[in-house]
């Protein structure tokens, strides 16, 4: 169940405040060049450190476990871990019994019968999106000429977002976002009708990062308001070329050769400063609840990396599997 | 690919003018009573015979042919058919070469090379949702105490829709429309982490339906905009009631205890009477395209009872998934 | 649960004494000729008919539900079915209550709680090798210049058997053999180390198939008594050729080039006309039982195309799974 | 492709002279308790050591990297590790180019297109049993009253072997031997028809252990010499207790309450250090080939707790699948 992907196929382990967060991939062909360096860029993108992150930042140096030897992929299964060092479990013992309003720390709890690490929300962690991101990097090797760029849209309802921000976090408050997708110089015929369509695997694993409430693909939620005439991308050319891009590059499930465009809605944070009504389950009581720890404002700043990554990771994995036709 | 679901697991197969449509099931426990009569009234919602629906109106006489015995499921295999009779292939043959805008023609046209059953979309038609409705009707009976209610929020962007509806069917044009589901007394801790979390596996299953570009949880796409204190829930019994239900019932993937609430953008048919452009795909010319064949003008409106299954079948799989902890 | 197969995916369904028994096949590439004569010689070959075989005897007509267009595969799901015609329920009553020694039908009953269809072994029946010969024929159209041939080594333990064979029949009794099963042309490379070596999923699929309870590859239980310089296989040639083939065309999961051979022990039928002890499973009480029915004395006679066909079916997944390295 | 399970479900990773060796257990419940001391006994029955095995020998301390919070499973995936530190890759440098007889290296080279890590054969090695031993560790504390005892049966064709185990070492050869497996308190009801019967599990899972040439259950190859009569096991009680136990405890593929009994051919390594006769791939030409490096004479002695291991995560994950009904 905690895997994702039919033949390129990631599985995420670790705690916030465990030992190590990391990732298994099976399925990566053999050949492929890679080396801790490959990862940087990505990782810098997703640490925090800009105004509205975490105070809590890690090294998140790639330690390649297995599935690579001299410096290229040799097609068995690539394990890669992150040491978790700055941790502060301190800060967390309240939320064992006291979940935060918003947060995995309730339904996580019934779910695993008291026994989940609730240290930093343990497996539910942000911090998990690091070893997704490593991922994705292994996977975006794998899309020859294929792009894949998501940026901010906006932050708590606006483009120019820095001075709703600053009033959120002196408010002890936080903010969401939405964030757009463009992967472009997609092959025609990626995806299946039933039940694989491109927008069911990229919203499946969309919907695995934390604080995504929304995803809506090309015109998306527009396109119940208008009509067919207004809706519909006439094509232009025998590569399926169209003049609008409406659909977002998706029709009846496979890509048509446009690019594929998606924007998501990201909540704000759910562990905010400011005072919230909760309860202890241990008695059933109302507890009051000021959430300690070191969390981000505004994480939607930090989601782009760990959109393009779990979009990469579908895309490799689509374009493997059409490698059988 | 073609299938979905961990223990319920569903398969379609048929083509809109082949001799059947179908599904496989696989998963169902034994011991449910089934008979072709549970499933007249999902499929009866599903029918068209209102403003703006399709003249083709097919019979949706359930055959079931395995997995049931005496009246019960009988642990093995369900497969069950409904005939296609009411099909005017005549109608598609320009769509063989001339792919309609908006529609599956162009990609799976190149995604099969050709060989796919272009007439009346073959494997993409939304007739295809007859078996998925029956899928629904199976699942809807290992829920317990699980409501599942789809409704229509909005038609062309408007709550009362007759008007633009009829505008739209006169002018030979289409409407897309909103719909929105409650699933109801969902017990807490269904869903993963990563990658199944509840709304993955619900956005998954929901964007093979054909026509949908969009779904949000709870507040969706509005939680982008308010800060954490107003979009937290604030948790008020041990059950996990909460006083407002901005998460949509799930929160780190895992339902909450509260309702599950999503609303899903359907756009408008793309088979629309008025003249297009388009292109031949043997010569890659300009071809002005008017599309004939009976089509809904709003598919929107026979999409309920189809969301309605589709949720069924994530819940009912997410709960046999459960039962191993 | 009930599929097998990672990108050629096999369903079957059906009863024995059901209207149909079939096979949905996923991940079929497009454009491969099909029509129901192409199944003809798989399933006369399947057919029972000669000495020692049952006196049920069906038409065997594939009835090709969906997935072919204009005689080729149109990349949708194939679902074929085959009518049963020549059931005769009040054969099997007693069944209900009264296990046959060596058959389902006390597993079965604990398993599905008294729900299963008992009559002829409902879904456990060797009826259910009729869509699997088809899936199998399938199969063999994917596999290009590779051969797959089995045939029988012996019965009861001998190699001209018609004399015990008949001596069985005479006495109402039943007898088993070895089938032997060669791949050839196989190329090198094909499955995994862990855990989808070629052994393991042949030996998967064999196991499917009733009455199976041992297989071994290449010298197979000889290999343990010998010494690793007699059992190696020395290399020869650039593409793998070895001067013997011990190992049965694999080595670390893996297929080396030469032929892949196998050998399964098929037992005897369990259902016999002699007098045998069981138990009322109502009651827990003693109960004498002699096998009414029509029944195969000897399955291993019909074994040969089955074996090919899980074979096939195997070997077709593996060709398609390489094409994505 | 390379994981195992439906529900328990088994990655392994690393190469024998790559850092560590590890598993990844997903879908294990929480609240089993797990400490590294667990793993100690059935990690040294693994170990080398006695006459006939390897003389590296590594300290196989688990390194628990996620999924245990306060000595108890936490139900997010589990991730250990066993550091290689004795390896000595010199050894090996003649397999880069000279393929041992026998052996994967010629397989696997072919396959990863000669990125295989090919020193102390990468992760075709022997080493990846630890973690799988590892595996079946944790898999057997789900097990309930179940018992699953392997033991050898005979070494080189006899059941006495010192004599002639001690003879293929001094003649620089190699021995392969039998293995027998008893599950004992098995529930009634495991397994499924098609295709996931309790055989079908088994084998697939055992056929990844490295040298298994072949199994048996039950009477196996025997039963094919035998009438239905003899090979019929009676049944007695109402729990499914028969006489005999002739079908290795799995009637129709589904578990009857009985002994599940098999037996296994495991190979004679194929490492020895006779000179043999191999090519250079890189010119086709012959070339003679003496094996060095650390090698087991005789794997088979090593094979019980593996055995026990691959038993244990097969049951381990069947009875959790049974849970859903």
């Amino acid at each position: 169940m905690n895997s994702f992907g039919r033949i390129f196929r990631v599985s995420l382990f670790g705690e916030s405040h465990g030992p190590v967060v990391g990732v298994l991939i099976d399925g990566c062909p053999p050949g492929i060049s890679l080396s801790p360096y490959d990862f940087k860029a990505d990782l810098e993108r997703r640490k925090p450190g800009k105004t509205g992150t975490t105070a809590r930042i890690e090294d998140d140096v790639p330690i390649i476990l297995s599935g690579v030897f001299e410096g290229k992929t040799n097609g068995a299964p690539l394990a890669i871990t992150f040491e978790n060092n700055q941790q502060r479990s301190s800060d967390y013992d309240k939320n064992k019994f006291i979940p935060r309003p918003g947060h995995s720390d309730f339904s996580a709890h019934f779910k695993y019968k008291g026994f989940n690490d609730f240290r930093g929300s343990g497996h539910f962690s942000g911090r998990l999106t690091t070893p997704l991101v490593a991922a994705g990097v292994v996977a975006k090797k794998l899309l020859g000429l294929i792009k894949i760029e998501a940026r901010i849209v906006e932050i708590g309802g606006v483009a120019n977002y820095e001075e709703v921000l600053n009033i959120a976090i002196q408010s002890g408050d936080s903010l969401g976002g939405i964030v757009e997708c463009i992967i472009s110089d997609v092959p025609i015929g990626l995806g299946e009708p039933f039940f694989d369509s491109v927008e069911s695997v990229l919203a499946h694993a969309v919907f695995s990062i934390p604080a995504i409430k929304a995803i809506e693909f090309g015109r998306g939620f527009e396109s119940a308001k208008i009509t067919g005439s207004l809706m519909n991308d006439e094509i232009i050319g025998y590569e399926g070329k169209t003049t609008t891009n409406n659909s977002g590059g998706v029709n009846g499930g496979i890509s048509n050769g446009n690019n594929i465009i998606f924007r998501i809605a990201v909540k704000p944070t759910s562990s905010i400063s400011k005072a919230q009504n909760s309860i202890d389950i241990r008695t059933g009581e109302h507890a009051e609840l000021i959430t300690k720890g070191r969390h981000d404002a505004c994480i939607a700043l930090r989601i782009p990396p760990v959109l393009e990554a779990v979009s990469a990771i579908c895309i490799a994995d689509l374009i493997l599997l059409n490698k059988v036709y």
